[in-house]
Parts: structure tokens; sequence; C-alpha cells
């Protein structure tokens, strides 16, 4: 049994759906199917979701006149079941629903939020059921009420609470295909709340879980998972195979396909995911797995982000201070500051954050505070830092790898301000200046996948 | 004027104090003397401070037959004095200043150790400098007390109290060159107490800032700081130039010529500082300063140094929790570990300590205890851990030597654990194995110091 989950630009059409029809047809073992809201038809368009949000804030402003915006909303789903010809009570019945969640109670303005959000993937999935009905595939929707799929009391940033998994486990037995929207849950007293990111990818990921698929696929709209970002590299190689601990590290550092945390109820139970292109679906696609066997490539991916900042503070005798770090640490976390990393030398050290987490008055703070609480020689901050990470399973063990990197970043004239290896298997990082991210990028993908390997 | 030092080596004989003589009358600005306690004539030879902390130690164990060893330091002296040909008085009043000592007041152990071992260098300085007046060289003993040499009432291990330097500089206005016992001085109470570490070396550097030295002369048993250690590379490099950040960060990873927090005082004012050899006093030395030129090598040196550990921990999302560092170094803190280096991944990190910190219990409820307080998915530890420095200014900038360090340790088969190039401008630093260390150094000298450069 295969769970598959279609984002938003896979629904955002009759077109579009048909090719998912196909999809479904073409593989019998494709049982549930999570859909998303119908996302961008082409790059000016607007996704419902964003159509939505809008909607609901105008509300709780008590704006009247939204019915301009409402109809946007019905009319994407109704120019949908025209063009796939299907019986138009699905669009009144959406008509209706949407009516009834804006006449809702919008004291508590967050759940309100999380409904309307959320109608966007549950109407795409009442359509999309009764499409393939309308096409003699036996499908049905199901409700994520139905399907006892619990999540926090947290509106807008809830997590799956854990017994959810054994209720997901009986959507096995259903014959018909089903339809299943993604993106929210409900609490245990009933109220609806969405995820926080990831969307429909963490609701495939943990049906996928509940249900013990053998598979997961995760359809977006590109073909694969590519080693180096296309915005710049052109053509880069394909990843065919991928660890979760690889698909991790790249995740993070900016490869934003599919979100390593929206698939980790996916990895903990050690489901394969892989990654393919409603528009292409013959294409092999990126699989991810608990190990793979060696490929063609060193590497398996460089990824970039920038962003960061940088905290370097130096004090003579430092190592012999116990506790110093510490008194840095809890200056940092008085600012509620989460540490990307930590590079510490003799007598200095460097912390590395998010750039966003602080503004620049309480950097400014940050830094006189540190300096009074550490009596340190130098506190200096450093800003536009760009994280480069090499990827690969098994990477701290490739004698000469190292050396390769670095002499590339060299003849690139890129200046490394930061390496990064500690224990991880994994990955190597670098610390460069954000002006330097394309050539850093450029230089690296080149020594790796198009010299000799 | 010039502070010049020697150690213990260089007062171990007659034949040794008749170089310094030679080494203090050819230079006239040679004005302040800092002497050590006779140290060893011969690889098999005990040096007298061992001798006085025997002495010591037997008498508060109230052992009686103390006249053996008694003997054997009055000896030392005698034979240096009888060699020298100076009047027998001085050994008359070394003899009986000892013997008041053993009679002192023991019921504060701590003081009592510092008093015998602290005479070792004192009657060096006193017979020193009767050796030179009966040369005809105007000398004169000055003892830390009335020169106003005033300490943390720490024995064993106190610091400078800085209205010290003051009174030192009163020590340029004698017309004498002054003979200066290193190694103790005297608490506001008048108690005597004794450096922790670096012996005559910080009276030295103590005495070069008191009296604003335009150089301070470290006297050793070797021509020089070498790029590598002689241990393992046959005649390597002599290093002309240091900074005192390089010198810094050399002595932390294992060279021991000089240890650089002795010399702190001396570093703290500006003032050079000459590591020369008495037994080749027209050797050039070392000189070390805040700044220097290019050399003609890309390293000062290479350094390195075993017994250390780490722990490492891993958890899936460390970096989005907000203290869990905090969390890890608030155990070690408990454990009164001073952290060596900090590497941190995405989701794990390396913590670098002295492996003497800890004894191996400890270190498994260390484990425990980080494992319960952070939730962590894994927590290990690794010991054996060899740290190798390399060293130079400006290293960080310069491009493609990193490649060159990876390439030649790859090529020697040593494998990196660890690679921690953060802000400081002067060191790389490669955890490896100890079992790899001198292979690893012997690769990175030859790389640096034996190939083009």
């Amino acid at each position: 049994m295969k769970v598959i989950k279609f984002g938003g630009s896979s629904v955002a059409s009759a077109e579009q759906i048909k090719k998912i029809k196909d999809i479904i047809v073409s593989d019998a073992d494709r049982r549930i199917v999570v859909v998303s809201a119908p996302g961008k038809r082409f790059p000016e368009d607007t996704k419902v979701t964003d159509l939505l949000i809008d909607l609901a804030s105008q509300v709780l402003n008590g704006n009247k006149g939204v019915s301009h915006v409402f109809n946007q909303i019905v009319n994407r789903y109704k120019e949908i079941a025209t063009d796939l010809a299907i019986d138009e009570d699905i669009v009144s019945e959406i008509s209706h629903s949407l009516q009834e969640l804006i006449e809702g109670d919008t004291t508590e303005e967050s759940y309100f939020m999380d409904a309307l959000k959320a109608s966007g993937e549950d109407n795409s999935a009442k359509l999309i059921a009764a499409y393939l009905r309308s096409e003699g595939i036996p499908a049905r929707y199901i409700s994520p009420k139905e399907a006892g799929l619990y999540l926090s009391d947290e509106p807008g940033n809830a997590q799956i609470l854990p017994e959810s998994y054994q209720n997901l486990f009986a959507l096995r037995d259903y014959d018909e295909i089903i339809i299943f929207p993604g993106f929210f849950g409900f609490t245990k007293t009933g109220k609806l709340v969405t995820f926080s990111r990831g969307g429909s990818d963490v609701t495939g990921a943990i049906l996928a879980n509940g249900v013990k698929a053998t598979l997961y696929e995760n359809f977006t709209d590109v073909d694969c998972i590519y080693s180096a970002s296309p915005s710049i590299i052109e053509k880069p190689v394909p990843i065919e195979d991928l660890t979760y601990t690889e698909m991790r590290e790249l995740s993070y550092s900016g490869f934003s396909v599919v979100h390593d945390e929206a698939l980790y109820p996916a990895f903990a139970e050690g489901i394969p995911v892989v990654v393919k292109n409603t528009n292409n679906p013959t294409a092999p696609g990126t699989k991810i797995t608990r190990t793979r066997s060696e490929s063609e490539y060193p590497l398996a991916g460089v990824a970039s982000k920038s962003g960061f900042a940088s905290i370097y503070i130096s004090k003579y005798m430092m190592n012999r201070e116990v506790g110093f770090i510490n008194r840095v640490l809890d200056v940092l976390e008085d600012y509620n500051i989460s540490l990307e990393h930590i590079v510490s030398g003799i007598d200095d050290i460097d912390i590395v954050f998010k750039e966003e987490m602080i503004t620049a008055k309480q950097f400014q703070d940050l830094l006189v505070e540190i300096k009074v609480k550490t009596a340190a020689d130098v506190v200096e901050k450093r800003d536009n830092l760009c994280l480069v990470m090499l990827v690969g399973q098994n990477m701290r063990h490739k004698i000469g790898l190292m050396a390769r990197a670095t002499k590339a970043l060299g003849e690139a004239q890129v200046n490394i301000d930061m390496i990064n290896q500690g224990s991880s298997e994994n990955s190597i990082m670098f610390g460069i200046n954000e002006n330097e991210e394309e050539r850093a990028v450029a230089a690296i993908y080149k020594e790796f996948f198009e010299s000799d390997k």
C-alpha cells in the first residue's frame, strides 16, 4: 500500500487533476491520496490558501464587503469542476460550507483563521473524490476527524498526538481509494487546527506511518531533487538516492523541494519516500531511505543558505575559565536565540544563528551584555554570513575530499571564514560571505560533479 | 635595560654559572638577572627543587631522619661554590637558612612547602651574586620582599598583585647588576608563596614589565623554538620570529620550551621576549613580539598534543531547541570540566576537554546525566584524541593552505575526525587519533617546510 501526496500545483487546474487520476490508476497500490489546496496555475496567479487567508483577515477586521474574494475562491473550484465536467452540486456545497465558515465564531481568531485556511485542502479533497467517482473510480473523501487524526491544541502550529497513528491504521481497510485533505487535523475537543509548515507533506508522512505504507510518494512539480540549486547551476545532476540524514542536511541548508521535518513521520517508521513530478510521472524521481548504496559521485549534493549572523568572542585564557561559554549561552537564551553552530578555538568562540532571530537594536544590546557578563577582550558581530553545506554519506572518512573542496574554493577566490567538521559523518560546512555564495556553490559543483570523479 | 632569566640547567653547575657570567658581562644592558634553582646536570640527576619537595614532605610526615636529603641539597650548592672558588661562608649561610626552614612552623602545610621549594631559587640567587662579586662584577642579591613583589594569598598558585609593578619599577635605580630569585613572592601579610607554574619564567616576565625593559631574554638549554617537535622531526627549521598569539597557540598545543602563560606579563606590556640558549648564546634564538614580518614559510610551526577526550551528542532537531547546548554545559560545569573546544553541527555537537579532568567512572556518570537531562538520541564518549595545531599569522586568509594541509594528511592516511577553523586568524586545528600523531605532524611538516614553499 502506497500513500501518495499531491502539492498545490498538482491540483491547480482540471488539467492537473486529470494527471493525478492517471497517476492513481496506473498503480493499484496507490490507495491513499493526500491533496493540497489549488496552487498557482501561472506565476502571477494566487494560491487558494492565500485567498482564504485574505478572506479570513477581512472578516476578522469586520469588513463586510468580502464577496469579491469569496467569489474568487468559489470560482477557482467552479472552474475546475466545469472543466472536469462533474456535477455542479459539489460547487454549491463548497460555496455553502465556506459561507458557513465566515459566519462562524470569530472570538478566537487563530481557530477561525485555521478553519478557513484548511478549507482549501478540504474542498480540494471533496472535489477530487467526486471527479474520480464521475470517472468510475471508487473513491471516497475522508476527513481527518473521521480518521481520528488528532493534533495538539496549538492553532497554526499543531503537532501530531501519538495515539492518532493507531486510528489511522484503520484507513487500510477501505475498498475505495481514499482522498484525504492535507494540512490539518482536530484537537481532542474537536477544534480544527493546522500544521505549522509543510502543509500536506506532513499529512502524507503521518498517513504513510499510520497505515505502514510500503512507500510514500510525494508529487511535486520538479522531476527530482537536484545535486545543486538550479538557480545557481544549469541542469544540475539529479539525485537518485538519498538517505534521510542527507535529506535533513540538504533541507537545513536551503533545499526546499520538500522539507525534511515534514517528512519526519515517514522517516521515523523507516518508510521510503520518493519525490516525483506530477507533470512527468515516469521520471524516476529521488528516493529517500535509511541507507543507500554508493553513487558515482562523492557528494550527494551541495546546498547553501544565507541570512546567518555570528558573534565572535575572544578572551585571553578563555579555555581555562570553567563556565565561560555557559555564561555566553545564558545571555543568548535570555534573548530566545536558538543557536545554529558553535565553533570554539583556544581563546575564542564563534556563535552562529539566524539573523532574523534578532533586531539590529537587540543585537547591539546583546553584544554589550555579553561583554559585561564575560569581561571578554573582544565581542564582535558579523553578519551576511552564508553557510555552504557539502552533503554525502560517510563524507568525513573520504580522505582527500576536504582537500579537493578547499582547493576548489581557493581557486574560485572564495574566502573561508569558518569550517565546521565535527562528528557528523554526512556533511562539511563552510562559512563564507553571502556575496560569494554563487561562486562557492559553482566551484564545489564543478569539482565534484563535473570533473573526473 | 634588559631583564634576563636563566633556567635550571643554566645554573646546575659551576661550569654553567660561568657561562651565565660571560653572558651577563657581554652586554651592558643586561641589568636584571632572574635565576632558577639548580636543575639536572645529566639525565639521571635530580633537580634541587625535587629534593626540596622531598625534604618538605618528609618533615611534614614527621620523619626525623632527613639528614640525607638535607645534605644532598647543601652539597649541590657546596660543590658549585667550590668549583667557582668562592668563599665557603655562602654555603654555611645556605645550610643555616635551610635548617631554620625545616624547623619552622609546619601547621600550615602549604606555606611550609612553598617556603622550602622557594629556597632553591633563593639560595641560587645568593650564590650567583656572591660569585659575580668574587669576579669583580658589581652584583646584588635582591629578594622579592625587598623589591615589593606581592602575590595573592594562594600557596602554590599565587597571582601577581597589580600594585607590585610600580614597586618593581624602582629596580631600575640600582647601580649593581641585580640577581633576583624566580618562582616566588610574598603576600601582603608577609607570607612566602610560589607561582603555580613557569617558575622563574613568570618572575622574569613580571620584572620585565615592572622595569619597562626593552627586552626580556629567556635563557634555556635549546637554541630556539623549532617549527616542529624535535622528538618527531629530525632537525626541524628554527623559528626566528613569532607573534605572542602564535606563541600562545603553539604553547597550548604542546610546545613547552617556554610557557606562554608565564610570559604573559611581558606580552601584556608589549615587551619583546627572546628565547636563547645558555650553551650557545650567539645563536639568534627565537624572538616573540606583538607583530612580525612574513617569513619564508607559510606556517610558523606545527604542534600536537594528546590526552584529549570528547563527548558526541546528537538529537534530531537539536538546533531548534533553545538552550540545548546550555543544558549540556551546565552538566559539564557541575563536574568542574573546563572545555577546550566545541564544534557543533545541525543536530549534533562535539565537546572536547582534557582527559585528565575526569575519572573513567565520572565520565560514565557524566554521559548518563547528559542523556537524562537533554533526552538526546546519542551520547557517546571518544578518547585518545590528539589535537594537531597548524600555527601561523593570518593563516585563515591564506587561500589554498587548508587544501594543502588536508591533502597532506590524506596522503599520509591520517583520518581527520574534527577540523576547527573558527575566527582565530592564526591557527587551524585537526582532531585525530593519538596513534596517528607522529604521522600527522610529519606529513604537515613535510608539506610546509620541506616541499616548495
